[in-house]
């Protein structure tokens, strides 16, 4: 997605819009950097305000930087606001609410009391520094793990499904079998039991007590431990084949008709056939002279 | 799989049999939205029916859900009997007999006082839903991953028995140096901490509590940590494979008969024969002076 | 390895030697399946009697179990001795030392009273079914994944020689900020601990308590997270080496100078040449009238 | 790297560079293997000496071996000292900082009292087991993941900052919905918990008791699960393409002077001169006729 409401004329919000929309600039890069380290320290200031003996010991401190982050987050949403053409369109796409989210919470609890608990919502101002990397260079290398997901979506859902079916069953079965005092109170409850067991993730806080559900536990464990290897395949054939997928084209050489050349290639490395122009990458640059 | 009951004349029957086997027509594909829907509201109603204190305060509402599924249920099985021409087969196949285990655990228990146990029966229902998975697109991803599975089973089953023999080996072993207080009872019970262990699912409700059994477990810990990459590099490398697998066609050569030629291929390589145009991938652009 | 104590002459011991250490006939398989029966029941029993209830209620039966298990046993050995035409080189052997461990305790406690302790040696006998799957068609899966992990061994060395360094680092880094209270009590226990928490077990019997405890074993857990890719992704590429290496040859044609030919390949695929016999992988079968 | 301070003149310098600074004469093997068996071996010590009752029995024995490390070591180093044309430029080099630190803290325990806890500092020694690992074969391997690493760093680092993402929004979620006898006593706390998590660690010092709570953990847990894929998918490829890249040659065309053809390559990609026969992969059979 390019940023689609660049300012038509000329002056002071043309610029603004090349420091703080694009990263081209020295200035532009300075920006983006000094946005991801007060993005962090603002949540820092939220997580710290969290623990009750530093909020104890420095609420006061914590209480102003969030109003210093708010007022710099305030300033910078106006000036994008006044920078664009359609600020309206801005602020309904997703990074404008994401920046509208990140300064409510505060706005509001000065407004409206007893809103404390949306205090948590200033951390999806994290979100943000997506909007940053994006101008950066992590496109190609997103690009590239996205592109691969999305392949290797239908795969993945077919295998969640799998696993919410095992789940499910060895779930009602443990559910049977093992006493309420080990835990299993409930389906629910046994189910959750099976997830913590098939992800190996193990907290133990539920556990089976018998011999029977003890066995039936392994091979739940088992089965996690092997079933595991059926996404990471998935998701590495798809990588493969996207960075493969870039570099060879399947054009057959005019002359000798061996195919496979990389895409880059002007001349057949078998038989120095010129590969036409039409079979060509069009991205390529044209090379008069040497033809 | 395909359906191989479906009935000879035209009318309902046929049409019925259009909106309830096949997936074709925007009815048919209601139908199965509609049929999941159902399910998983079903299943979710005999896991909440589990909990003590929702059974308790909305019991008779999960009763009365339960019987109004049932009786969906059993309408639409009878219908699928009514459009089948060979009903009894239908019940015979494996989804026929989740159709009827889905129904049976409720009618039984109007019979039958004191069935309520197989109420966990019930939950096979959601069986079903792999039906209407077969019916929806995701056939062509569970071909590949059950294809690669199947391909890959004896290597997997190796594996398999390879940590059965380790997970036996060191639960002996630590059965003999761990004190019983420490939950080593027995060696079924130190297998079933070597499983917890190596899976490195480590629920934590049986640890070594000697220097020597903790040195012993961290080397099962780090031989579940790295083979790990078997079943995974197996698995990967068996899905490429698949992937691959399509650049061959199954095409016979004119002159030798010899199939299985790889798709850019022009000349058999069995007997030098040209391997006739329209045996050709469609996508290889013709070469005709060279011909 | 191939059984290199094949008898001379023919008769009652070539017979023999065609059931035990062979796998043609249907009488050898049908021993083959017997022996893999034997030798999981007779492991089954030393673990039922290693549980005390059981042992307690159902000790005798074990105990003559166990005899009965140990004189076939015996016996196989001996008719193995009557048939090989170098018994002893067979009993220096491992199949044949395993042979010999799988009986030896049993007698043993005849012999000598108070060596009960050897009963989980008996365990041991497990190993026996390796020759057993040797024997049937796992050969070419297990040379497969072996001949993988042969080929990753120096990088797979690398990988455990720095898990090591980061455990041990990780470890005295995290003993020194823990209490000793929090379980911390010797940088071994926080090498324990480290390992638990690296490879993703997380028994939970040793957990930091203090903030910077905590805060450095999550990057313990996400190194650990992380770092499973790194023998993962090494094994895949050696098992898709592998796979790929016994396909292709990389000769090219005398005629066009295409390579990447399939070892199968007569002519080539690209202009019909035949591909020079020298050239060819030696196993093929010679197919003159087609030449 | 190279060692770039090797001594100009022959006789006793050179001798001992050999031995102590190379690794091809059967000497300096032999040297490598003790200088690696002596590390170890005061790593044990310091570990040892860690452990309470050990320490109280053998206290006096560790405190002697350790000193015969150091004096060790520091002999060693004055060696190295005395061989090299610029040791200073050498004690600045990461190998030589890390030679210093070895002895360091002993020395420093002698002549600056309750310099005790410098005591772990010792433990950096086994960091040198890098250099000699560096000498002997594995430099190959360990080019091979360190380059397949820095291909894929910036893939895993947007995967790290998408875990941290995660890990951010799911541990303030689970902090709103836990009561603080959970364990969620504050956002870092629950981030904490959410890595455990996450990374399949569950050591269930903090688990949810929530049903909500427990919800969103499964949903955590199923994520960890899942993208534990991406590292591994990303890291496979990259083993597979760099085991893969030397099919290039980076022999120069003759006529445009373009590098980085194939080794298959007869002619230039790029103009379509024939590739001079010295440029060409030796192993190539000739094909005069051809050419």
């Amino acid at each position: 997605m390019t940023e689609p409401f660049r300012p038509a004329g000329e002056g002071l919000r043309t610029r603004l819009f090349q420091i703080i929309f694009e990263s081209d600039t020295p200035l532009a890069k300075g920006f983006d950097i000094a946005l991801i380290v007060t993005i962090l320290a603002s949540v820092l200031v939220v997580m710290l305000d969290s623990v009750d003996h530093l909020s104890a010991a420095h609420g006061e401190w914590f209480y102003w930087l969030e109003w210093g982050f708010t007022i710099v987050f305030t300033i910078e949403l106006l000036v994008r606001i006044y920078i664009l053409d359609k600020p309206l369109r801005y602020l309904r796409s997703f990074y404008g609410m994401i920046d509208l989210v990140a300064i409510l919470p505060t706005w509001l609890m000065l407004l409206v009391p007893g809103t404390q608990t949306l205090v948590i919502v200033r951390l999806l101002r994290v979100l943000r520094i997506f909007r940053v990397l994006r101008l950066m260079q992590f496109v190609g290398e997103g690009r590239l793990l996205v592109g691969a997901l999305k392949n290797s979506v239908r795969q993945i859902f077919l295998f969640l499904f799998t696993v919410f079916l095992l789940v499910t069953l060895f779930a009602a079965l443990v559910y049977m079998i093992e006493p309420a005092e080990a835990g299993f109170t409930s389906i629910p409850m046994a189910i959750y039991w099976a997830i913590v067991t098939l992800t190996t993730v193990g907290y133990g806080d539920i556990v089976p007590i018998t011999p029977l559900g003890q066995a039936i536990s392994t091979l739940v464990m088992l089965i996690g431990y092997s079933i595991i290897a059926v996404p990471t395949g998935v998701f590495s054939a798809e990588v493969i084949r996207s960075i493969r997928a870039d570099r060879y084209s399947d054009q057959a050489c005019p002359g000798c008709g061996h195919d496979r050349h990389e895409k880059r290639a002007l001349y057949c490395l078998k038989c120095g056939t010129w590969l036409d122009e039409e079979t060509q990458d069009p991205n390529r640059p044209l090379e008069n002279g040497k033809r």
